[in-house]
Formats: structure tokens, C-alpha cells, sequence
């Protein structure tokens, strides 16, 4: 059908994002159609927007519309701690969160020996050189609890000791968690760490 | 946060897409943020071209590019038979099936009386003029197995009475269904529509 081939490929894009597939694409496309005025031209033009605007902070790897994001520049977040994360979507999960007042180090990924991922590709040099520049008294390790990531989390450390304080989040039971529904590692873990009263 | 404004605003209007919310959504901006060139800047660009193109044909309420659809146009398509649809999604979903050689006629949803949906607001008018306009022979009730879509189905049946052939679709075991996974009134469908070697 060649008048409806702009649609069809429009279809094919959306089914490249990630957790749409062929038919939820050609549901939201067919969603967008009806809705043209009113949600597909703004969709349309925020996203042009933001394919030119958007870019990595130089100083950190948070993603934002200037050279060195927001949080890096504000002030206030200058409080001596820097929290590690592996990913921008980790950084805006610890900022829904509302608790961490300081900077943040996107790394972009985790050190992999196989998919030939060093300390370079993922800003180690840069996080060590802030440390001394921002003079950062602590460094948050919050990668995630996989093998990757705590190996990524034990060379950073290495790197490190004897600088700065060194953290990592701490492991236990989720608010709202249920016993019951916990693997094995997690309530030991949680055990492990118990506070007294 | 200032400079990631459009950033947030990009994700609140993702999350209004069929599909998606708030956490996929963002899912999804950070993917596209990281294929700036290669995905988001066409993808925005083809968005911006469909809205600008895309409307309803005016003879049959498919959707396309110009004002009488491809299909409608098609002298091959003249075949004297009418497929009536609720949505232009089955539409699509009729032609993925390429078995039908006919013209479609999209009725845009059900009669419905709570929802004040008259027979005006589903083009059903327009239907029994295509009939004599279009010299059509049999018209196929392929409306979904819903009470809403029976009720409607039989209400064109009852326009179009003795002008034309009124046929359906035949209900019965989906091809690769297994028995054991059926609804009860499927099976009981089926066994009534058997066929004769």
C-alpha cells in the first residue's frame, strides 16, 4: 500500500523500542492517528527536541539538555559525596528516592572482560580524578547486585582505598517486603546485618 | 530539574501511549536518547509526517494518506464484496490474513445506546449507500464475537435485508488450538458448524 507506507514504517520504528512490539506498536500508532492534533504533533516535536538537545554531561554522564548537567553544577550537591551508578536510569531511580544530596558518576555499563569493557570505556579515570577535584570526602558504590556489577563495584574500591570513605548501599528486606517471598540470600543477608534496637 | 525538562515532559507523553507507563516509558527515552541519530531524530520526523498526513478515508474510515484510501481506489479490489469492520485495527488484522480481495467498510466502533452511539456515528448510513454505489453483491459481518458487535452486526443485517448477501465469520477452533484451552462456547460453536469429509 504506498499512501499508507509513511505509516507502516512509523509502525516498524516504534517496534524497535524497548517493550513494544509489533502489535502494541501498531496499537500505539493507531492510538497516535486518532490523536493526531492533540498527542501526535506534540509527541513528534518534543522528541525532535530532544534527539537535538539531549546529550551526556561531560563531568559525569547523566543525560540533560547542557554540556554539565544540572546536578553537577548546582551547588548545593556539592556536599563531598559522589554516588556511583551503573546506569542514567539507576541515577533517576536514586532521585525518585529523594534521599541522596550529593553528585552522582554514571559509569554507562559494568567492567565485562568479554565484551571487552575496561575502567576507560566506563569513566573510572574520571571518577578518580573527581575525587580530588570535587574534593569528595565519600564514594557511594550503588551498582547493582549482580556479579558484574560488584565486581565493577571491588575494582572502583581498589582504585580508591585509602582516599575517600567507601559504601555501598545496604541489603535487606524491601519496604512492604514479604518473608515469604524473599529468596534465600536476601533474608540471610538481611540477617546478617540486623540492628539492635 | 531545569535543563531536563523536555526530557520528563517526552516521558509524561510516552506514558499516555496504549502500552506503556511511567517506568517503560522512561525505559524507552533513555534507549531513544541513546540512539539520538540513528532512531529518535527519524522516528520524530516520521511522527511529525504522519500527523501531518494521515486521515480518514472518506468512503470506508480506513486510515491513510490521502482522501480516498488505496483499497477504496483499487479497481482490483471491486470485486463486489463488502468486509465491515469496528475498527481499522481489524482492518489491518483482515489484510495480515491476506485471504479477503474486497473492499473494508470501518464502522469506528459499536451501537451502543449508553454511550449515546447512533447508527450516524458508526457510518452505517454511508454503508447502504456504498451498497448500491458500489453495485456490491454480498456484505461480510466481520464484527467482533461481543454482545456490542452481535448487536450491531445484526442491526446492519436488518438495513440490508434482501438487497444483498449477509454472510460472517465462521466461529469455530482457532488453527494450532487446543481443545483443552477452550471456552466452553467455543467448543459448542464449533461442534455445531461441523463440517463432512
Amino acid at each position: 500500500m504506498n499512501s499508507t507506507r509513511d505509516i507502516e514504517a512509523l509502525i516498524d520504528v516504534m517496534a524497535r523500542l524497548p517493550g513494544l512490539g509489533p502489535r502494541s506498536a501498531r496499537r500505539a500508532v493507531l492510538h497516535l492517528i486518532r490523536k493526531r492534533a492533540l498527542l501526535m504533533q506534540p509527541l513528534a516535536d518534543l522528541m525532535g527536541q530532544v534527539a537535538l538537545t539531549a546529550r551526556e554531561c561531560l563531568n559525569c554522564g547523566n543525560v540533560g539538555t547542557t554540556e554539565i548537567c544540572d546536578i553537577c553544577t548546582s551547588a548545593k550537591r556539592a556536599n563531598g559525596q559522589i554516588c556511583v551508578v551503573e546506569d542514567v536510569a539507576d541515577l533517576w531511580a536514586m532521585e525518585r528516592g529523594h534521599a541522596f544530596k550529593g553528585r552522582y558518576h554514571v559509569l554507562g555499563g559494568t567492567l565485562s572482560a568479554l565484551d571487552q569493557v575496561g575502567p576507560e570505556q566506563l569513566r573510572i579515570p574520571r571518577l578518580i580524578d573527581r575525587v580530588s577535584e570535587e574534593a569528595i570526602s565519600e564514594v557511594i558504590l550503588a551498582l547493582n547486585a549482580t556479579v558484574d556489577g560488584q565486581t565493577t563495584a571491588h575494582y572502583i574500591a581498589d582504585q580508591l582505598e585509602g582516599r575517600v570513605t567507601l559504601s555501598s548501599l545496604a541489603q535487606g528486606v524491601p519496604i512492604g517486603g514479604e518473608l515469604d517471598y524473599l529468596d534465600d540470600g536476601t533474608i540471610a543477608a538481611a540477617l546478617n546485618a540486623r540492628k539492635t534496637f
